[in-house]
C-alpha cells in the first residue's frame, strides 16, 4: 500500500540499508515494479542521496531500519528540512506487539521506550507516523499529502509485522492546495499595483522556485514585464543564468559584482520564497530599501505591512502574469551589473594554484551539466564562477554540512543518468561520507569527481587556527580509491594532478572519458578560493567577535 | 572551566571533528595539557570511538559542532546509552546573540529554532545544559556528576562565543553517592540469607559491572563464599574466564553448553544489573525459577519481591562480603558445565570456510588482547570463542549498530596502547565507517585487522532474502584500503587469504607484526559461524512470525 502510494507520487528509487526490522519491506520493494532499492554504505549517505535524488526530481525517499538507522540518517533529514527538500524516511521498526508490550529490544535503548527515536524526528519534519492497520490508509495519506504540499521530510515508521496485513485501500486522491479566489485577486492586485508603481523592480528568487516548480511562471513574468532578477545562493542555476534579465547572485555583501547596489536601488522587490541566512546573505548584509520587499511566500504573501494567507505562490504569478498581460513591457533600462564574460583560460605559465584551477574547472564545464560542490573551498568557488546552460548546482549553503555532496551525487547520478554530473569536493568534506564513491563505481555512474587535496579544514583555517593541527587530516592517496572500493578500473579514469601541465591533460582525459573519472587535484593549505577568507572573516567575527584568524 | 573539569574527571582525549562552532574550543583544548584532540573523519566515527575509550578508561568525551555535528553522533550516543556507556558529548553551538536573538544561521533548520536539536538529545541522555556564563559552573557540574554517577552520556551545548568568558571556579567537589547504613544493612542481610538457604547459588553479570567497577568486589564474593557465575553477552570478559567458578555465557537458550541448565537449577541467583534483552536473552529465552533472582541494580535491590532503594551496589556487596567474612565457604560443587578446552588447532587438511577461519581466529588471541567484534558474524563467533585470560571483548549487543567497532577500537587502541589489539568486522560493517581505518593507521595503532568479506550482510540473509540483491554489499579490495588512506606501507601489513596455508601464513606474519595489520579473509555468503543461523531464525519468528528465511 505504502509502496504503491509511493510510486504515484513519482518516487522510484529508494536508498537505505537493510536491517532485521526492514527485511519485509525489502522483499515488498523487491516485488514492486518501478521502484528499485539501492543500497547505500550506511544511512547517513543514503537520505543525502536521496535528498541529491530529491533535488532533481521533486521527491527522494530513504528506507531504515530502527534506532541504528534513522538515528543514523537524522542530521541528512534535518538537512533536507532546512534546504527544504522533500525526502520520505521510512523506518523498519520493532514489531507491534513488541512496542504495545515494551519489550527489551536490541536497536533501543532496551528500556521499553519506543517513543524516543519519533521525538527526534518529530523536530526535522513536517509529519510523522507510526503505521499500525486499522489507520494505515489515512495516516500514509496525510504524512504523504504533507510531504507533496509542504516541502519538507516526513517519517514512517513501519512495524516489522504488518508488512503483510491486507488493508482495503482506495484510490488516492490527488494533492492540491486551493487559493480563495477573491484572497487571490486582492493579493495579485497588491503585486500589480506595486509593480505598476516601480521604477525598478527585482526579482530575488529563493529555494521555493525549485521546491514548487515556478520556474516557467517566474521566466514568463521576468520576460514579459522585463524585469530584472536574481537569485540568493540557495537557489542558483533555477533560472537561466545568462541574458539580459539575469543579474547575478545577492547575498548582502556577499553578492556578485554590482548585484547588491542594483538591489539596494530597487523600490519593489519581488521576494520569492526570500529568507536571509547568514550563510546565504554575507551574515545578514542584505540591505534592501525599507517597504520594497513583496514577499512572496508558498502560501502567503507579505506586502506593505499587510499579510495575506489562503493561495498559493503558484497561483498568485499566474494572476499577476494574467493581470500584466495587456500591459507594454515596462521596458526596463538596467545597468550591466555582471563583469565580462571570463577571460579566456591562463596559459601554462600561470603558476599552479586554486586560482588556476579554478579557471580551469570553468571551462571545464558544459552546458547542462550537474554541478556538485561541497561546503567550503569547493562551494565558493562556484558560486562565484559562471556555469554554461541549463546547469545545475547542486549545494547545501544552509544546513553546511561537509561531505554531503558526494552522496548527494548519487542520488541526483541516478536521477539523471542521461546528464554529466561533475563533482568539486575537499579532502575532509570527502573523508566524511567517502565510502559512497563504492556505490557510484557501483551504478557506473557518469561523473567527474575533482578531490580539492589541501591537506585538511581550509575553511575552518581560515576562521581560526590556520595552523592548528586540529584542521589537519590524515592525506590519503585519493586516487588509489576508485581501485580499492572495488572499481572496474578498465572503465574508470583515476588521475592525479599537482601542477598546470597534468590538469591539463587530465581535464582533456576526462572531457572524451564516459563514466567515473576521478582527479585528485593538490595545493597548499590556505590555499584558497577568492572569497573563501573574506567569509572567514565574516564567521569569526559573528561566532566570536574575533578579527584575526589567530588568537590573541 | 569544562575543561579542567574533564580532566579532573579523567578525561585525557577529546574525539571529534572541527566547525566553525567549535573553533575555540578546540584552541582551548590545545592550551590544556593532560588532553588531546583527537580528530576523526565524521562525528558519528568519533562517538564511537568516545564509546570505545570510555569502556576501557570509565569516561569518554566528543566535540562536535551544531546540527550538522551532534545529529551525526546522535546514533552512537544512543548506542553508549542503550549500553551504559558514559560519555560527554559537547557540542559547539551558535553565539548566544544568535540564539537569544532566534537568529536565522547555518547549521540550524535556519527557522530561529534552536530548541531541537536539544530535544533529540534529552532522550538518550542522563543529563544536558546550554552553558551560559551566569550558570556555566554549576550546570557542567549537575551534567558531570550525572556521567559519573549514571554511567550514560551527557550533552553539553557551548555556544562559540562564551569561550573565553572568566568565571569563578570553585574546587571541584568529589562525586559520591552515598548509601543509607540502616536500608544498606537491611539489604545485605536479605541477600546474605538468601544465600545462606541455597543450594545451587549463581552469580549472573551484567554490564552493571563495568560500570561502576565492581570487578574485585564480585570476584571477592564468589571466590569466598564459592559461587559459580555466569556473564550475559553485554558482560564477557569483565571477570575470569577460566578456573572452577566460571560458568560460560548465560543467554537463555543461546547461552553457552551446560549454562542455562545450571542457572535453570539455581535457587538463588544474584543477578548485578541484570537485563534480559532480546539479543542477550536468546530472544527472552531466560528461565529461571520463580523468586531465584536477587536483582541487585546500581542503587537498588530486588529481592523476594521487595524494593529497596537508598544504597549502592558497591556498598552492598561491600557489606555482603562483610556479612559472609566468619562463614565458612559454601564449598558448593559445581557440575562441569563448560564443554572441554578447545581441540587443538585442525590441520590444514580441513576445507576452507568459515569454520576452520574462527578456530585459527580463536587460537591467534594471546592473554591481555582486546578483542573487538562488529555485529553479526563475528560478535556471534567470539561470543562463542573462548577467550585467553585477561582478554576484553568489545561487543555492542544491544545497540548492534553495524560498523561499531571499527571506531571503537579506535578509541579502545588510544585509551589501552600497550595492549594488542584485534579486530574481526564483516564487510557490510566495515563500510559502514570505513574511513576511520584512516585514523587507526594516522595514530599508528597497534591492531590486527580481520576483514570478514562474505559479501554483504550475512547476518540479514540469516534471516531473510538469502539470495536478495539488497543484502549485497560492492566487493572492495579490502587489502588495498590501507595503502589508499595514506598508511605508512612500511609499519603495515596489508593481506589476503582465500584458503587455510594463506590464513596461516597470514597469521604467522600478524603474529610478529607490531602496528597495525589487515588481513582479508574471503568466504561464500551463507558461510557463517555456528550460531548465526538460529539466531536469524529467532529474530525471523520475531520480527515476522516467519519460519523460514524465505517468503511463502
Amino acid at each position: 500500500m505504502l509502496l504503491d502510494r509511493l510510486r504515484h507520487i513519482g518516487v522510484s528509487r529508494i536508498y537505505g540499508v537493510p536491517g532485521d526490522y526492514n527485511l519485509e519491506f525489502l522483499e515488498l520493494i523487491e516485488r514492486t515494479p518501478g521502484i528499485a532499492f539501492i543500497g547505500t554504505c550506511n544511512e547517513l549517505n543514503a537520505a543525502y542521496a536521496a535528498d541529491g535524488d530529491a533535488r532533481m526530481t521533486g521527491i527522494g525517499a530513504v528506507l531504515v531500519t530502527y534506532g541504528v538507522g534513522d538515528l543514523s540518517a537524522l542530521s541528512a533529514v534535518a538537512g533536507a528540512a532546512a534546504e527544504g527538500v522533500p525526502v520520505v524516511v521510512i523506518s523498519g521498526m520493532p514489531p507491534l506487539h513488541a512496542v504495545q508490550s515494551r519489550a527489551l529490544v536490541h536497536h533501543t535503548l532496551a528500556d521499553g521506550d519506543y517513543d524516543n527515536v519519533m521525538a527526534c524526528y518529530r523536530q526535522f519534519t513536517a509529519a510523522s507516523a507510526r503505521l499500525q492497520p486499522a489507520t494505515a490508509v489515512m495516516e500514509t495519506d496525510r504524512v504523504l499529502h504533507a510531504v507533496q504540499t509542504l516541502k519538507r521530510p516526513v517519517y514512517i515508521q513501519f512495524p516489522s509485522d504488518i508488512c503483510y496485513v491486507d488493508v482495503d485501500v482506495p484510490a488516492p486522491s490527488p494533492v492540491s492546495v486551493t487559493s480563495d479566489p477573491g484572497l487571490l485577486a486582492q493579493a495579485a492586485q497588491w503585486v500589480v499595483q506595486r509593480l505598476a508603481q516601480a521604477r525598478q523592480p527585482v526579482v530575488l528568487v529563493d529555494a521555493m522556485v525549485r521546491q514548487y516548480g515556478l520556474h516557467d511562471r517566474v521566466v514568463r513574468l521576468c520576460t514579459q514585464y522585463g524585469i530584472p532578477y536574481a537569485a540568493l545562493s540557495t537557489a542558483r542555476t533555477l533560472l537561466p543564468e545568462s541574458g539580459p534579465l539575469w543579474l547575478g547572485q545577492y547575498g548582502g555583501q556577499a553578492s556578485a559584482p554590482g548585484v547588491a547596489d542594483y538591489v539596494k536601488g530597487a523600490d519593489c522587490v519581488i521576494g520569492l520564497g526570500v529568507r536571509f541566512v547568514d550563510s546565504t546573505s554575507g551574515y545578514f548584509s542584505q540591505d534592501l530599501q525599507p517597504g520594497a520587499l513583496v514577499d512572496v511566500q508558498p502560501f502567503s504573501l507579505n506586502c506593505d505591512g499587510r499579510n495575506m494567507q489562503g493561495m498559493t505562490a503558484a497561483d498568485l504569478l499566474d494572476a499577476v502574469e494574467q493581470a500584466l498581460k495587456d500591459r507594454p513591457p515596462a521596458h526596463l533600462s538596467r545597468p550591466a551589473v555582471r563583469p565580462d564574460p571570463a577571460a579566456p583560460v591562463s596559459s601554462e605559465a600561470q603558476p599552479w594554484g586554486q586560482a588556476v584551477f579554478w579557471d580551469r574547472a570553468e571551462a571545464f564545464l558544459r552546458p547542462g551539466d550537474i554541478v556538485g560542490a561541497d561546503n567550503g573551498s569547493s562551494m565558493v568557488a562556484m558560486l562565484h564562477a559562471r556555469l554554461p546552460a541549463g546547469c545545475s548546482l547542486l549545494v547545501q549553503p544552509v544546513w553546511a554540512a561537509i561531505g554531503y555532496s558526494l552522496p548527494a551525487s548519487l542520488g541526483a547520478c541516478l536521477a539523471m543518468p542521461d546528464r554529466r554530473h561533475v563533482l568539486f569536493i575537499g579532502d575532509g568534506s570527502f573523508q566524511m561520507t567517502a565510502q559512497e564513491l563504492s556505490t557510484l563505481l557501483r551504478h557506473r555512474c557518469n561523473i567527474t569527481i575533482f578531490l580539492v587535496n589541501n591537506g585538511g579544514y581550509t575553511i575552518e583555517r581560515m576562521i581560526l587556527g590556520p595552523q592548528a593541527a586540529y584542521n589537519d587530516v590524515a592525506n590519503w592517496n585519493y586516487a588509489d580509491l576508485p581501485a580499492a572500493m572495488g572499481g572496474d578500473m578498465a572503465a574508470v579514469l583515476s588521475l592525479k594532478a599537482g601542477d598546470v601541465s597534468a590538469l591539463d591533460n587530465a581535464l582533456a582525459q576526462a572531457e572524451r572519458h564516459e563514466g567515473l573519472a576521478f582527479i585528485e587535484v593538490g595545493f597548499a593549505p590556505m590555499d584558497a578560493p577568492a572569497g573563501l577568507a573574506a567569509m572567514g572573516q565574516a564567521v569569526r567575527r559573528y561566532d566570536y567577535g574575533l578579527e584575526t584568524p589567530e588568537l590573541p
